[in-house]
């Protein structure tokens, strides 16, 4: 971590994972691993793989100088090989001669990225599983909590904070199962010589690329994959997904956070997120930095798939589009999983306050219970009426619903029963079902209803 | 199909899948569905069931006003809902209450997404498994035709023309598993009410879940997923992998087809591609439609993913935000795939043409097997330098490689050996063995590879 | 308007100017305007050019049939220049041998595609113009009603609801410059012929071009630019710029409009928005639909932006893959300042909301000006110490910063002069000039500004 | 430059101008100049601000501890301006009360983004100048070459290479044009404070921000543009659209570099392009690294539309999230124009090869001109007859058209007149005419037209 930007979009393991150095290794393991596949395949023996290995550590390269070099040809591994082969030569010279053999530039590189893609990637799944069991356990201390839920930013019906928590680590949950998938099953290695054929490996190519792949536990691809970029566009997509289910969490939790709103706060502690000129501001820093780098995502990934149209055996600058915007979305991605982990490990829930923004709307959510109710009595027409007609009195008046019911009801129901039918905790459906699905609980175990309308065919709450 | 540009980019039988009519349906499907799962609940009678079902036909309903009515709410399942109750009310007034019941507007549109996907992208599957199935018989057939490799759009080491395809059925065969797997493992009902909790069908409400996923023949998800875009995500993802796949090969066809290169022509017969006032113009158009339509998918991809973060239980412009490049990304998905069936069905490769190009580099790709083959005699150095001068003589005097070592190495190779070793026919490789992999051709046959250099430690052909 | 999801995504005239009746009128004014600009070079009797011109209504074809004849090759223009040859040649034969004399498909398509462009993006020019306008007078109306200003969605200092809406207003206006500029001096004819030479025309086709130009009031550019499409770019840009100030606007509104903010409602009228089961329910439908629009623009954009890259003379696939990304541009911008117009005309201010909201931090805000004002006094050291804990009183106890300060300042400042300190009215900057500046209020004319501390150095309230 | 890949994307001067120290030397100048500003407005001593400009040297400061530092408030202004104020402490205690004084952090980073994008498209601007200049002096050498023509990439009529030339450099003019209006009247400085108010500095503010735009030589904005992200969005699309103009070029240079075309090629050098072990191999590195860089843009531009939509005073996330996209942006933009101007630099047109390719055809693609030719004589249905007949004939026989029409139309044109008729050279339009316009050659001089056949009617030669 060396630059302006990178405490906030380098947050997090992600970032020494896709840096500078840890390409030059990945380059280097490959390289190496490719002399012992030829060891393993009878082509070279064991102790010149050994010297070629021995040569491969990034420490002994100068990635800024390669870089400079890397313009002739257009790509660094072409002054790599003739560095990595100067340094075998100094210890082996006939070592030397079976640097990088059979392989192109393309082989490299790819192979390369698909080992900085398992590492970085996999340090994003470790990340990204312990920030679902964390929101799993917030769902399952608040599976209980009322709280309003909302429709277009409006509140409609009442949820629970438990069943929000819980939609968050799903939705998280089940982009890591994708990118897991994706970092374990579809990442490959790429090996193909200059045009696919592999031909100055005669017929040992194959079993070359198999040992290869052994090696370096990728998968081994029915033929090379050089301008046939589906596994980078799978890989993206998982990126990209698992950054729309991180925003979509931090976007909530800042909205949450709002002065207004107030149900749920960052603690950030001392100097973080607060203000000492203002001290009521509590910015939810984490959350709005996971934000900032989710956003990145679907540029990113809609540069990878458009260069995924790349001609004959190896393209003319489609592929070289693709090492910079697959680099940076393993980093955006970290950096936004590591951003949601600390606002989640941060965040406090104000129970009172997700309590009183109910009660604010004095019941008028859930007036079409009372309709229900007194239909059976009064006939639906005149029990929607009547309701109607109160609501409008309420939210004119300023009064709760409670209150102008009480009256306008008189004889027909109490007091408590209209408080009854109106109260956001009785009007829970399925959050508790819901929520216990996501976070393991007893099956058993059934959410808060209370008694059910259903028999009646209530009008649908539609959000007309 | 009614419109100006339809014929170029609503080819192919996904279109009429997810036309408006394709939606309606697919709305009322859902509604449909979502009566008998009531019913089979034990929430409503059957036959009332039966009567709000028969109420469900598209072409009883007229898109162009639902859509205008849409206006007032945001969406079109208001008016539809308002519209089918008032028929079902006429045959059946009891069963008209339960229209649409425990449902809102988003789990209606979002089913009825699932329904469209699942058909329009069940044809896309079929006409991608069949494009696929044909290109691997292009591969079986020529197999060991050899052509030029190329990088970098230059001529590199030969291939054959059976590798290239089945490098195109090889992209486009993953690209269809990765579809098969959303279409038929991800594709889930939404079934949420207002706020996901379900709560006026009390505790009823996963059991319905579970009859209309059942039902529809979609996934029951694990909770309602109003803003969890996950499976949005994936599906575009998916789609705009197969544009990739089906780009990569569309873009080769017309790279081929140049009038330089001419190793494959688009025969689309009278009034096709051609021109009578340019008669040696063969266009192919079927290809580059083809690229025209894969071309549209990263931006819409883009779009969906960057629509998946969605506030709180039901997002406010987000969510609209996904309808039209969904159906967009369908439709063009759908044309990508059918236009290169189309081309494939067209193609003639010109094999002939594909030597003569080979030809015209003289041998020179295969310079360093000549390098080779002396160097256990000459010292690799004195081999190296005897070689790289007769290149530089050949293309300095255009001559053929073969005539000038032929003389330069007079008494120490052949003319014969010269040109064996530089007869781009027998230097394939593992072209053969990689073709006959996605082939399925018999495991024991392996590919034209007549002798191997690999003991010699050849200098890597790096496209450097 | 036929379609289910018009009512949404082509809300406004915009619509109406880029369906296929639309494009093919354009497609047939081309062509007319070809024939007299031929007749205007001399190349043409005028008379032969007001035959062809008299075939050139589009009612007089049908869309759909020239939509699947275009499959053929690959655009709309070779059957309608078939079809309108024909239907001149009834009339008179030999001006139908000028029909579409030394233009090219892609000339007919680009030149028809600037005016559409024109037609539609001038309508949504002058709602753009008076969207600015309406919002310029709800900026001078609340020119000095105090609200919370927000930064990270918390509570920041004070500005008004006048400033807010001039925010919205330059924004769009800026957009609208940009538009109007793109439109009145970038649209240009297009006129090349097969490779730009316009070799069938010997040397009269730049004058035929400079004559097409003047027939349809477009630029006449440097020299063909079938390849070049800076000109699309152009017009992308600054549409996707549109929709970037549009969503801006809308998203503020849809957010001031929360249920617990409150401080805008978007007032539908009669079945909009409302719902009549959550009466207390009032959805911004107009402003969610602006952001449902305006958030595919992006997307579009980079299409639009990618296919730039064109091949040669004229492309394969980049130029076919422009057509729907433009036409769906122009309507989505324009459906996107249509729902901002709507939203804008349903708006209604609750500045009583906006001052109880801005109360409801209890001034905690202003703290700092307080500081200021110990200073001199205490010395800044003391003076901060004092106030921060005071804030910190207060928030802990729930008290307003107030009272906790006329008792903990009791003798130093009077519970009068504090509470002038902290009220918001008072501290309002140039947020007054900066709203005269838009609506263009005497210059003379100056914000609320009371007094100032900027001598005393005060500390920077940088939201930290 | 100390990247691995910088060789290949930070190409060119522009690398340097947006690196983090560049960055850091650009928010150090805004809060010098700040300081100066005050100093104009009578709000603070000449010397104190110089005492405060004295610090703000970037090499007094550590970019890589800021930036860890500014994960806490999520920019790295906040840290900044804490070391800053330390520094100036030092040296002026009174001075550093006064550093930042009237800002926030957004007005600090959004006026260095317009200063870095000043310094570095400034560069990229001179870059373009000069590429334009050197394809127009190619334009002027190669005025009367013929070259294909070619659409769909096959061969159509003849072009001359420049009049191609002339059309790369006109598209990048045009470009350039575009740059350097919004670089020279749309970059505002930014200056608001919390929440565009500038309430801190009472009613000086707008005097500031004028004091600041001019020392800091950027535009005076109307009011503070904090969530109206106007400017970013032309400033992207402007660099858009260069990477665009840059594409095509460089497309267009990869596609007449190809073995089988050859029209073009890249002389590296040695080391450069080339490789010892292909000698016919001679990619053309810089145009393909021109494309890569170039390839980036469309995603990097989306995203920054995208971020437009900005919360209230200012942003929770989009605005963050405008950062790298942006210069990324510039970089690879400013490395696509080096690199095609080191191509270009590398340029050898193939004149002969031009010409062989040309009647490669064999006249085939003129044969209208022959049917003209006969058309008064025989009637236009004969002499149409004729000549399609002779074309199939020369297809089938793969003899040329010449020769076959000499000997079916002996006794009425002569074979000399049929080969003027084909001759390429003498069917170019106004291919001249226009190469002169972008060439700026004198107005009198007039392209190759020997002679017409617009009289005739010719029928046109749509690429059908």
């Amino acid at each position: 971590m060396t630059g302006l930007f990178d405490g906030v979009f380098d947050h997090g393991p992600a970032a020494a994972l896709t840096d500078d150095t840890a390409w030059l290794q990945a380059l280097l393991d490959v390289e190496a691993a490719l002399a012992h596949a030829l060891a393993d395949s009878g082509l070279l023996a064991p102790e010149r793989a050994d010297a070629v290995a021995a040569a491969c550590t990034a420490a002994r390269y100068d990635p800024g100088e390669l870089g400079r070099a890397a313009a002739g040809g257009g790509n660094p591994v072409i002054p790599l090989v003739r560095e990595l082969t100067a340094r075998v030569r100094e210890a082996d010279p006939e070592a030397a001669r079976h640097v990088h053999r059979g392989a192109t530039s393309q082989d490299v590189m790819d192979t390369a990225a698909m080992l900085l893609a398992r590492r970085a990637g996999g340090t994003v799944l470790s990340d990204l599983r312990a920030l679902a069991d964390h929101l799993r356990a917030l769902a399952r201390a608040y599976r209980d909590t009322p709280m309003p839920g909302r429709t277009l930013l409006q509140q409609a019906l009442p949820t629970t904070f438990g069943a929000v928590a819980a939609g968050w680590a799903n939705g998280l949950s089940e982009a890591a199962d994708q990118l897991e998938h994706v970092l374990y099953h579809r990442l490959a290695v790429q090996f193909g010589g200059a045009v696919g054929t592999l031909a100055s490996l005669g017929r040992d190519g194959p079993a070359v690329a198999a040992a290869l792949a052994a090696r370096l536990d990728l998968t081994e691809p029915v033929l090379p994959w050089h301008t046939d970029r589906g596994r980078i566009a799978e890989l993206a997509a998982a990126l990209g997904r698992v950054c729309g289910a991180v925003g979509t969490a931090a976007q909530d939790i800042v909205l949450l956070a709002q002065t207004e709103v107030g149900e749920l706060v960052e603690e950030g502690g001392p100097g973080v997120g607060g203000s000492s000129t203002m001290p009521h501001k509590r910015n939810p820093v984490a959350a709005v930095s996971a934000l900032a780098c989710a956003r990145q995502a679907p540029g990113l990934v809609a540069t990878l798939l458009a260069a995924q149209i790349q001609e004959h055996q190896r393209a003319a600058g489609g592929w070289h589009a693709e090492w910079l915007p697959l680099t940076d979305l393993l980093r955006r991605t970290g950096a936004a999983v590591a951003w949601l982990r600390t606002s989640a490990a941060r965040l406090r829930a104000d129970t009172a306050r997700m309590r009183s923004n109910l009660d604010a709307t004095g019941g008028l959510a859930l007036s079409e219970r009372v309709t229900t109710d007194l239909a059976p009595e009064l006939g639906r027409t005149e029990a929607h009426r009547l309701v109607t007609d109160a609501c409008r009195e309420a939210v004119d008046s300023g009064r709760d619903l409670v209150d102008v019911l009480a009256v306008n009801l008189e004889g027909v129901r109490s007091r408590g029963r209209i408080a009854a039918l109106l109260d956001p905790a009785d009007y829970l459906g399925s959050a508790g079902a819901f929520t216990d699905r996501v976070t393991g609980a007893a099956a058993g175990r059934t959410g808060p209803v209370a008694h059910t309308d259903s028999e009646e065919g209530a009008p649908t709450p539609d959000e007309r």
